[in-house]
């Protein structure tokens, strides 16, 4: 099975947004071992559609269509597609239904454009829209698989997982599994990585072995195709054994995961709880480890002490500290890591005080960066760094640097906490 | 002229990442006048980018392509289009000695493989890499464009700004300009703005006007195409007018600006000083006014109060109002604003407390939040929300809803403070 997906949309021409509807469908193809070999953005244009459509036709026998699907003048996906395969629209009374009970439920009036979103192509398989009106569509021609699917992510998602998958898995012939594992490294570059594993990339057919680098990150997808899952999975071990012999110190979780993931998951195994100040990453930190369902196991709160008399009121920073050392220093870092901690009666203070840009700060240089870290009954340690880059990208990497140091402190110290 | 992206890269169709080059690219394309009528995406395949050059040389006569310039062994994308151009690829001088020189300022050791990211092709005018190894291209043959820009953003974005885009205009020959702008609206949703102003979609051919919906926002797109600028600018603002006559108090800003950005303007032109307290969103609010540069001068920093005893702790809501009311409430918001107010020694204090979920809190649903206000010398305003959608979601919408309360609040009294 190898599917194309079609994302209709102006908008993703014109660059007003990104295509996260193909990145979240590719992901769960790739699950189900469904190769996908294209992408495609087309315009709210019926002809160009159509030649869109054509070339899909082509080199696919499954095209996943998302967008178009709405009330409004230009969404034609499912009228284009209807006349491209000689099929007529119908009225779905259950979508109509549907729309009509979202209206009800969201208290508000219906107009009439709205009714139009419950026309289906005659012949399909509805998927039903439990986040939003438009309806899904599965139809089969010519051995060929067509699903449509509404554009807007927060209904797509859901309609796919819920009843998309399913009808993709019933469609499935018995075949070789493709399982892929992805291996997440922190502290070593793109390049040199691909060095030190040079000779299993080179001489590797199965698995695959293919690394990525993104956001101070780089990962290695293993991807293996055998009988079963089980056998898959046994090549991907033997090759992930290998890398990580060579690697290992760099690497610290697999798949989706992220570094405050696993920070998070490791705070919550040792039942240990965190606070946190803030000063140039201002509240990313904390908005990313809140961002986990669950935090507040873990994490009880923090400062953000962007302006530096923050630093002194609320967090109790000497005002010695500051006028000798300076509010980006080793000094101020420990004391913001200590008084967090403190303050708010947690286990462990990380602080973050640096200088993000685009401007220096007292004479200190853009990316010149402090991670403090105070953890109860061990002496405080500091970190400098010196990142490059941008403002947003010099906070996002300030941050990882802080799970990183507070990860590898928590795993280096097994009986100690 | 007509352009196409071509993405290259399999964890793009594997869905590791989503396209953001083809994003940015259309929007610097829509802005000098180039339309772009698609985009393909296509892994790391010789024959399969190979069959998607020949599709888009069918439909286009500009082809920018992305990706596939790096040292590794899946890198292709020059092999092929030399192949499939017949060209040959040479080394680049300028491009070997800015690789080698990259190493010695990066202090790293530079391995063999990264040589090859000096091989350009014959004839091709070399796009520099000011933030990385690999060299960009661009190429005439039989008059159509090729264009070739590395992967990685944080390299392809300023090698088009810097050379891309210069090289692109170089090309145009004098034609229509194309004018947009994009009107940005919060508090409505978009089958209602499109209702109300249905006749004036109807009957527009120029400008044109596009509605999209995202994150708890909704936009309208006005597209004119005319000989000069200055025309094309007149017709857009005749449209606007007519818009903002019947929804113009949902309006907002325009273009790429955000709540937040517009915040933080409005903020500053009245030398105002912000201090914030967040439980439900847990930084996200500080994240987003910090992540503007220059953000010092308006914001003073907060707490994130997570859990319940820091909003006592620190923030020292009363024991009472906790127990009573609960941290989810109306009077622990207002005690929240006026309390982080008084603690920063800010002119404005904002709170944030809900349930963002996925579970309920203190028996309050999932999406009950309360935002409150404490601006100098008025009394304290708190607003109750009821809001659907994820955890994720949940919290976007909260740090909307606040930034346009406050917004409004600062505008409706434009001489009180």
């Amino acid at each position: 099975m190898n599917a194309e997906i079609i994302a209709v949309g102006s908008e993703l021409l014109l660059g007003q947004i990104a295509n996260t509807n193909a990145q979240f469908l590719s992901k769960q193809l790739a699950n189900i071992g469904v190769n996908v070999f294209y992408h495609t953005v087309v315009g709210d244009n019926s002809g160009r559609l159509k030649q869109a459509i054509e070339v899909a036709e082509s080199r696919a026998n499954m095209i996943i269509f998302t967008g178009g699907l709405g009330p409004t003048k230009d969404d034609l996906t499912k009228e284009t597609i209807a006349s491209h395969l000689g099929r007529g629209l119908i009225h779905d009374e259950d979508a109509l239904k549907s729309i009509e009970q979202f209206f009800v439920t969201t208290k508000r009036v219906m107009t009439e454009n709205n009714r139009k979103q419950a026309l289906v192509l005659e012949g399909s398989q509805v998927l039903p829209n439990d986040h939003g009106m438009a309806p899904g569509m599965v139809l089969e021609v010519k051995e060929r698989t067509y699903m449509l699917l509404p554009g807007p992510p927060k209904e797509m998602q859901p309609m796919y997982t819920a009843y998309g998958e399913t009808a993709i898995l019933n469609l499935l012939q018995p075949q070789d599994k493709i399982v892929s594992r992805v291996l997440r490294f922190f502290g070593i570059g793109e390049s040199l990585l691909e060095t030190e594993i040079e000779d299993l990339i080179d001489e590797q057919q199965n698995p695959t072995i293919a690394p990525l680098a993104a956001d101070g990150e780089v990962t290695l997808r293993l991807t293996a195709k055998e009988k079963t899952e089980e056998l898959a999975n046994q090549l991907i071990e033997a090759t992930e054994k290998k890398i990580l012999s060579r690697v290992g110190q760099y690497f610290y979780g697999y798949d989706s995961t992220s570094l405050m993931q696993e920070l998070f998951n490791e705070l919550q195994k040792r039942e240990l709880t965190l606070a946190c100040a803030e000063s140039l990453t201002g509240g990313l930190f904390q908005q990313e480890i809140t961002s986990i369902s669950g935090a507040g196991d873990v994490f009880k709160g923090g400062v953000v002490c962007y302006a530096t008399e923050i630093k002194n009121r609320v967090l109790h920073v000497k005002q010695e500290t500051l006028d000798t050392e300076g509010a980006v220093s080793s000094a101020t870092a420990i004391e913001l890591a200590e008084n967090v901690r403190e303050l708010l009666q947690a286990d462990i203070g990380i602080s973050f005080t640096g200088v993000a840009g685009p401007t220096e700060q007292e004479g200190k240089p853009v990316g010149m960066v402090f991670v403090g870290l105070a953890i109860a009954g061990r002496p405080t340690e500091v970190v400098q760094l010196q990142l490059a880059g941008t403002r947003a990208g010099i906070r996002v990497r300030t941050v990882k640097h802080g799970c990183a140091l507070l990860l590898n402190s928590l795993k280096d110290s097994q009986n100690t906490i």
